[in-house]
Formats: structure tokens, sequence, C-alpha cells
């Protein structure tokens, strides 16, 4: 990032008060801003920063009044909060979408077409009859199987792994070394104690607006589909396995497995390290705590499970702070006991 | 694939009834049949769909007697859920060896050896010293270190590491980035407080006919090697630490940890997020319920475990269903109490 | 690794009985020792075996009298068990920093620099304006975005990702697949039951002798960074989210996940399979058992935790032995209401 302080105020529509032909080239909290940031002061508890940060300019409220000596330069606007995050959204949206064209040695393969904006980094590779939108970054040693399909404004991370027939949609990112369409883990027992692996020929689709986390796979579906429907956010270190589906605008936290051809609903929050069992279906807005190990489909929407195997989120807030006092049971027990004996 | 129907008709040992000359290029659910693929009829409950099928050819059994005029070409044969499977892995099978030769840039270092019928994608590494068999597929981006063998038809998806000296068998699949040999974790505290590192200089071995998922790490010994055996099948994002050795025809779910030197038998079934603690040795047959926690040896055959911590299934699943009643448990508790206080 | 008896007896200073001039290439166990291999003798227990081993050489007391012949050769040093971890150390110090050059292709962008007796394997990537220390090791496939800092004598293994503006210390050891720097999971929810993506612009910042497991997932910081202070140990397949802060000499065993924004004190051990909710605060030198779930901040030093969700070792060793025996604890409350309704 590189603009003046003129310019900034001009994206947010802000007025500038003192130096306006600063560069700008970070953003920063205002208690650590150094020259060259910018910063901004919402909560006024902050006020005192104002006058010690060494940020080149602070973005303030149009209502805002310095009791003090100012030595950055401020800019005005309606909502300082707000016209800071926007000055973040388009300083990352920058960020992200940087890179163009196409670094060497990277491998394209026959009849893959690649839309305009676009960015191969070194050592991708694209295999064969690809479809690739415009404005899409496939970073350094990225792998696109053959028959892949890409949306517009797609981020590839360095080491994402997409096999085979796999369909990404619009405005996905895919954090790195994630694996999208790997083959499921379909295994048939043999008389002799052996397995017969069970062919895996599906793909994985993944709708858009979809987020896929660091080091997360997901697997392809036997047959069909598994699917990531739109907005749905996977957080790192997460397994999807084979013919799964995931709702609408669906949050999982790190960590959770779902376990073959279960179904979980749209508008559900998933807690980290969450295990799922298969062939279940989950209702929208259903809301599943840390660590549970859901065993059961839940039928009821807006459903709140906890605990190993899960149940409801308060029946199980009760046993488990009996459990922390069941030594403590046992021993009234004991003693209704003795009493009873006499 | 492609194939005519006449082709796939003598594969399979069936006979043909419509045009044998049509071109089949996929399979399919008879449900979501389309132009070019073929699919099945074996559940007569999905006789309805061979009348409306978009699909090329479809497979019946010999007994069959289709009650309507049917579009599609038809392929009698004995049991047509079985011939059905057999076109599946046959297609499977020449999709994931399709890929023969060398593409360029890939780096193979002095003294190694790869096999006929072999394949090394752009961008694969193969250190120094490896010897590779025949019909061996090193996906693009994968890597391969010194002195490493890998036995015939085995499969190295993208991304996969492998790391020196280590032993891959015949027939294994190693999926995208999963890691094989890298150090374990070993560390001498100090009496300042900070940890030392404990060389770790064995290798892994994998027995032939083994599977390992995506994102799953296997650590080396710290001498020795750590060992999976024949026909083992490990899913995604799973841990195994140095020394560890995993049984015959042992099956681990995803995101499942087993410490260091711990040993498990054959044939035992372990669900997903399981967690072994180190040092324990583990019966053959040996059963674990998903998320539980194994902190004790077993020794008896065929064991069924459940629970973190883990103990006997059934014991485990009478104390879970106590657990939910544990409020009102203490109640009831509560109200004898006062009755005796009388 | 290919030495003399002699050189080997030299390093350690210990006095040579038998062919000093044999070439030594491998470490063995004394019971597995073959030609080429040194070996050792600490525990007499072992003593049968060094009068059939095949090792070239054996480490053993100064104090040890042989009571046989011996064909190996053997070295006389202070303490044998100390003189062969020092080799071992020597040994894998070698192998580690053995690799020194650039393999091509290999691509390094404008602006960066790297040190004296580096290396930078094929197909690794580095990106601008990185400062790369001496002695650093980059193997292949690994990637550095953009502003990288890299201290002495750090090793990077193969498929590594480190992302734009990380700052790595000297000494550190990055495991294959392992991900640093990745966006965090930041999502505001918007009225239209969307998220809308949080811009995550910070970094992380790995201190001095840090290692870091494979496939494990470190997320950079909103704003600011999230650090993993010197000496701090991490396994495999760990989940490090934005913003937290992990102590000095912090160990943490496989498949771990630390929520945004928790700090972890210094000297603490964390076992495998571990969950920290987010915005918490753990004392210095708290120990947390495997797969338990930590809800809250812990005040005071050298607590140890456990169990989901964690409390007190002690209270929780206790109340899961009264978990195994729920079942017959309900029944004595069934039969204490028998008699008190007569």
């Amino acid at each position: 990032m590189e603009f003046t302080v003129k310019q900034i105020a001009t994206l947010l529509g802000g007025e500038v008060a003192g130096n306006e032909s600063l560069t700008i080239t970070g953003l920063a909290k205002i208690e650590e801003g150094q020259p060259g940031d910018i910063s901004f002061l919402s909560n006024l508890k902050y006020e005192p920063h104002l006058y010690t940060t060494q940020a080149s300019a602070v973005i303030v409220d149009r209502s805002f009044e310095p009791k003090k000596p100012v030595a950055s330069a401020l800019i005005f606007v309606e909502n300082s909060y707000s016209a800071f995050t926007r000055l973040l959204e388009e300083y990352h949206k920058q960020l992200i979408f940087a890179r163009v064209g196409i670094e060497q040695p990277s491998y394209i393969g026959d009849g893959s077409q690649m839309g305009e904006q676009g960015y191969r980094g070194a050592f991708s590779y694209v295999g064969r009859n690809c479809q690739i939108g415009s404005n899409v970054k496939i970073y350094p040693q990225a792998y696109v199987g053959n028959n892949v399909r890409i949306g517009d404004n797609t981020i590839i991370h360095p080491g994402v792994r997409i096999l085979d027939n796999c369909v990404i949609g619009r405005n996905c990112v895919i954090h790195p070394n994630a694996v999208i369409g790997s083959e499921g883990f379909g295994f048939a027992p043999q008389p002799d104690g052996t397995y017969k692996t069970i062919p895996q020929l599906g793909n994985v689709i993944l709708e858009d607006n979809v987020n896929v986390g660091s080091n997360t796979t997901i697997d392809c579906a036997t047959m069909g589909s598994t699917i990531i429907r739109q907005g749905a956010k996977l957080d790192n270190l997460i397994q999807i396995a084979h013919n799964v589906e995931i709702g609408k605008n669906t949050v999982i936290a790190a960590q959770t497995g779902v376990s073959g051809s279960t179904k979980i609903g749209d508008n559900c929050v998933i807690a980290g390290q969450v295990g799922f069992a298969g062939h279940l279906t989950i209702a929208n807005g259903t809301k599943v705590g840390a660590q549970s190990g859901v065993g059961k489909s839940v039928e009821e929407e807006g459903t709140s499970l906890n605990s190993s195997p899960a149940f409801g989120l308060k029946e199980s807030m009760r046993s488990l702070a009996v459990f922390r006092r069941l030594p403590d049971l046992e021993q009234r027990v004991f003693k209704l006991e003795k009493k009873n004996e006499k």
C-alpha cells in the first residue's frame, strides 16, 4: 500500500486537517502507530494516544474536537471505525489480488483456459481441460488436476491440491496446503481380513464465497459430489469425508471432522474439534459446542448440542456440573447406606 | 474412459440388446444418467428410472424382463451390481494409472532409478540413490528424499513428502500432502527449562497395500523404524508418532493420533478422533469408538473400547446413559437425605 | 556419514582397541549392528551382544573389561551412553545441514538476500524483499512469501508455506507442509445470514529455537502478531489461531488446537488433542492432559488440568473413577429408595 493522506480522505469521503501530502504505507492501532502508518480513534478511551502517537494520520469522527495539539494529520469522517474498516478491506483486497501474470516455470495442460487478470505462480500446475475464470490467483506450487472449473476472483494459495473434475465457485479462498477432491476412505472388508478399495469417482463442488482453511481435507464423493454450499466457512485442519454436504453460510471451526454422507444444514455454527458420525442429517441453524461428538441426526432447527456423545446444551451443562461433584455424590450415597443399615 | 457398449459387454461377459456401437464416457446412477453414461439396475425399486433415464446404456440382470420400451442399450449379465462394481474398479484403475512419462521440469538425483511405466510429474523431486519400482506414479510437486525405496504400482499424490531412507511397499496409495518420515517429537528437558532435540535417525516402513490419507503425518523412528504393516488403511489428518507400529489390515479413521512407541495389532478398527497414549500394546482385533482416549494397553483380542479415558464399550454405554440422568440422580439423593433427616 | 574409527575416537576423546582404520557409515543398537555401524554398550544387560554383534565398532566405558574376545573395534570413553548421544547429535547435525547451494529451477524475488552456506532446493520459492540468514536450508518445494525474515541456522522443510511479512528466528526447524501466517478465521455475521471476511493483516513471529511440526498451521494476527516464543516446541497437526501467544519453552503435543487471542504462558506442557477456547490467559507452568478442553483462564502457576471441560487433574481423576461406577451408583440409589418407601 502506498497512498497520500489526501487520496485516502477522498476514498473515505473525509476532510483533512494537517499535511495531506504525507505518504501512508501501513495500518496500525493508535498506540502502536509509526511514521507512515494511518490509524483511527473511535472509542474516546484511547484519546490520550492521539496526542502522542507517531502515526502520520489518524481517522476521527466528524463530531470530534481535539483538546490538545495533534502532530498527525487528521481525516474527519462520519464514522471513524467503519471508515477504518473500509480502508482495511480495501487494503486487504489490494494485497490478495495484487499478483498478476505468469511466473516461470509453471505448467498448464492442453485445453486449459485462464481468464483475464489471472496469476499463475512459479511451480504451479494446472492439468488438462480446465476452465479458470477471470481474476483467479493460483499461487506458487498449487496443483489443479484435469477438468477442473474455477470461478472468478477465487484465490488458490500455495500448496493447495485440487484434484480432477472438481468445481470451485466464485470468490472462494482456499488456504495453503488444503486438499480438495482426494479419494474418500472407502474399503470393503474381504473374507481373508484384507480390504478392497471402493473406487471413488465423484468430485467436490465448492459453491461461491466458500473459504477453506489451511491443511483442511475435503474428499470427493464415491459417485456424485461432496458439496460445500455458498458462503460456508471452513477453518484449518478440518476433515470432510466423501458425499458430505455442508449447508449455506455454515461456519465450522478448526479440527472438526464430518464422516461420510452426513448432511449439515444451512447457517449452522460448529465449534472446534467436533466429530460427526456418518449418514446423519443435521437441521438448519444447529449449534454444536467444542469437542462434541454428534452421533444422531438433528431434526429440530436451531438445536444446541454439546458433549460427547452430544445431547442438549443445557442438559449437558447440568450433567457436567454434577460430574465434577461425583465423588461427593458417591459419598452421600455411602452415608445414606450406612444410616439405612442400622 | 471411452469405450463402446460392445467393448464393455465383452469385458463383463454380457449380451447387448440395443445399439452396441454407442460410445460410453462416464458412469452414473440410473436416476442421474446422461447421454454417454452407463448405469445399472439391480434393486427393482429403481426400475421406473429405467424407462426415463438418459443414460446410453444400462447393465441389468440376465433374469430381468423390461415391462416397457427402453431407450438405452441394455447389457444383460449374471449380476448387474457386481458387474457395475467391476466396471467401476476397471475405470478407476485406468484413471489412476493413466499417467506415464516424465513432465519437465522435474528433478531426480544421482544414482536414482525408476522402473518401467513410471510417471514423474512436473515439479516433482526425487533425491539421490532412490530405487523406484515399475508403474510407480509420482505426481507433480511430490517430494522423495534420498535413499528411498518405493515398490511397484505405488501412487504418490501431489505434495506428498517422503523423507530420507523411508521404504514404501508395493500397491500403496499416499494421498496429497501426507508426510512420511518427518522427524519425531523428541526433546530432552534441560536444567534451565529449555529442551534439547533428541536426534531422530530412523525411518518409516510402509509395507504393501498400505493407504495413507491426505495431510496425514507419520514420523520416523528415533532409531529403527516406524512400521505400517501390510494392508493397513489410514484416513486423512492422522498423526502417527515415532516408533509406532500399526498391524496388518488395521483401519484407522480420520484425525486419530497414536503417540510414540505404541504398537497397535492386526485387524483393529479405530474410529475417528481417537487418541492413544505412548508405549502401549493393543491386541489384535481391538475396536475403538470415536473420540476415545486409550491410556492403557489392551491384552485381550477383540476387545471393544469407548470413551475418554477408554474402557469397555458396553460398560461405557451404561455409564454414558446415567451421565445424562445425573442431575436427576443427584436430586434423588437429595430427597433421600431429606427423608432420612426426619 | 563416513568416518574412520580413529576419527570418531578423537571426536569423543577416547582410545581405540582394535582396527582404528575401519570406516563407519551408520549408527545402530548393539543387537542390530551391521558391518559399517558403530554401536555402544552402557547397560551391562546387553553385554552378551558385544561378543556377537556385527557392528564394526562399539563404544564402551573406560571401566569396562571384556570377558571374551570381541570382533569389533572398541572405543573406550568416560561415559559410553553420553558419548554415543554426542555422536548421534553430531551425525544428525551433519545430516540436516548437509545441503548447500542452489538447485535449479528455483525462484527468488527482487530484493531478497540469502546468507552464506545456504541451501535453496529445486522448486522452492522465495518472494520479494526477504532477509534470510546464514546457514538457512530451504528445502525443495517450500514457499516463502514477500518481506519474510529468517534467522541463521533455520531449516525449512519441503512444502512448508511461510506467508508474507512473517518473522522466523534462529535455529528453528519447520517440518514438512507446516503453514505459517495463513489468514486467520475471522468473519463478521451480516443481517442476511452471510459472513463478511475480517481482513487479517498481521503476521506470525517465531522466536529462536522454535520447532513446528508437520502439517501444523499457525494463522497470522488480525493486526499485530501471533507469537511463538523462544524454545517452544509444537508437534504435528496443531492449530494455532490468530493473535495467539505461546510462551517460552512451552511444549505442545500433536493435534492440539488453540483458539484466537489465547495466551499460553512459559514452560507449559500441553498433551495431544487438547482444545483451548479463545481469549484465555494460561499461567506459566500449566500442565494439561490429553483430549482436555480448556474453557477458562488459569491464574495459578503450575496448575494441572484434565478432562473436557477441564478442571483440576486430581479432582477429574476422582470424578472419572466414579463415572465408571455410575450404573452401580444409580442402582444403589434405587435400592435406598425401595427401602425408604417401606
